[in-house]
């Protein structure tokens, strides 16, 4: 294979989509590669950062839809000095759950933070940098809506509407159109083995494998 | 007296400075004269910044400084939307201990943050909101740290060094020449009654008493 830089890779959509299982997807495909990798997640991935997640996470806390922005791009600041930049410097490929696109798609999208204001926050933070690849999962929103239903009990952003969940779903999209070389879209409202041959093909071609 | 809207006031400097003196005597001033004031401060201010200045001020976490700053800011943010703005609104005069020129000052000057990463923050966060007054406290750096000293147990911000301090009250200092007409520069390094003194004057010209 090409001796790439370690990449960063990014799995994002949204609440439903599927983004454990596939996870544990991408998991095996390193695995059997033997390539060094880290896995991560947003919020948190840091002390600092589970903190705010639980913060941000808390059904009675009262965070302002400003503010839960701020504290996610602070999260993601000490998660890329603390956890991410290292990594990729020492040649080792990481994955997070998330990342600056969640907070496009929910706070922006979903709640109606400006997207530059949005924008305007991830340059002060990421100073330009930007994930290698993002894999984004994709469902149809009644199939996300069920399947938070069925699942677990919901936390905060959850307990929203169906036309939250179509805004940040339409984000998503938006985002993934305007810069298609660097996201991979998945449809995972598929039998598994389907998304999993997806998400296989998607870093068989990012690594040129 | 005028009938000004609500005033927007902060008390401001570096650690040592006696902060906490003054504010009893700016309390003791809006006593006598009637005024409705509310007394906040920063970080801190609503229980999502008190959580945040909790993490910030504990010696132990490893906060990284940019991090940090966005934690400032959005603490900011919350006592802005919930305690500042709606007290103002309500026609209630707002004096907190320390403001954004404490985050310019310790963050930038004192640590080295850009100051216009700073100003873009505080523009992101006050999109143009600024205090009426600032009530900036100053005493040489050898009073500062000596009070410092004696009074109590350092937190993390006060386990810095000379070289430190210095830089801090330089900022604090260059941001009073810059707006004169927004700050009361108030030497604290002399008698208790001469420095009440001061105080007042610069409340009663503020609000044309």
């Amino acid at each position: 294979m090409p001796n790439l830089p370690a990449q960063f890779i990014t799995l994002d959509g949204i609440d439903g989509a599927g983004k454990s299982t596939n996870l544990a997807f991408i998991r095996q495909w390193f695995e059997r590669h033997g390539l060094p990798v880290l896995f991560t997640r947003e919020p948190g991935g840091t002390p600092v950062g589970e903190a705010l997640r639980g913060l941000l996470l808390d059904p009675d806390t009262q965070v302002g839809l400003r503010t839960e922005t701020l504290l996610m791009f602070a999260a993601r600041q000490q998660h890329l000095d603390d956890v991410i930049l290292p990594a990729l410097k020492k040649g080792i490929h990481v994955v997070s759950d998330r990342f600056s696109d969640a907070t496009f798609a929910y706070q922006g999208g979903g709640r109606g933070v400006p997207l530059d204001d949005i924008a305007a926050l991830e340059q002060w933070v990421q100073q330009g940098f930007h994930p290698d690849l993002t894999l984004l999962l994709d469902v149809p929103l009644e199939v996300s809506m069920s399947r938070i239903e069925q699942s677990r009990e919901k936390d905060r952003f959850e307990q929203e509407q169906a036309a939250f969940f179509t805004r940040v779903r339409a984000t998503y999209l938006q985002r993934a159109q305007a810069a298609p070389q660097r996201y991979a879209l998945i449809d995972s409202h598929r039998d598994l083995a389907a998304v999993k041959a997806d998400i296989e093909a998607a870093l068989d071609r990012h690594f040129g494998l």
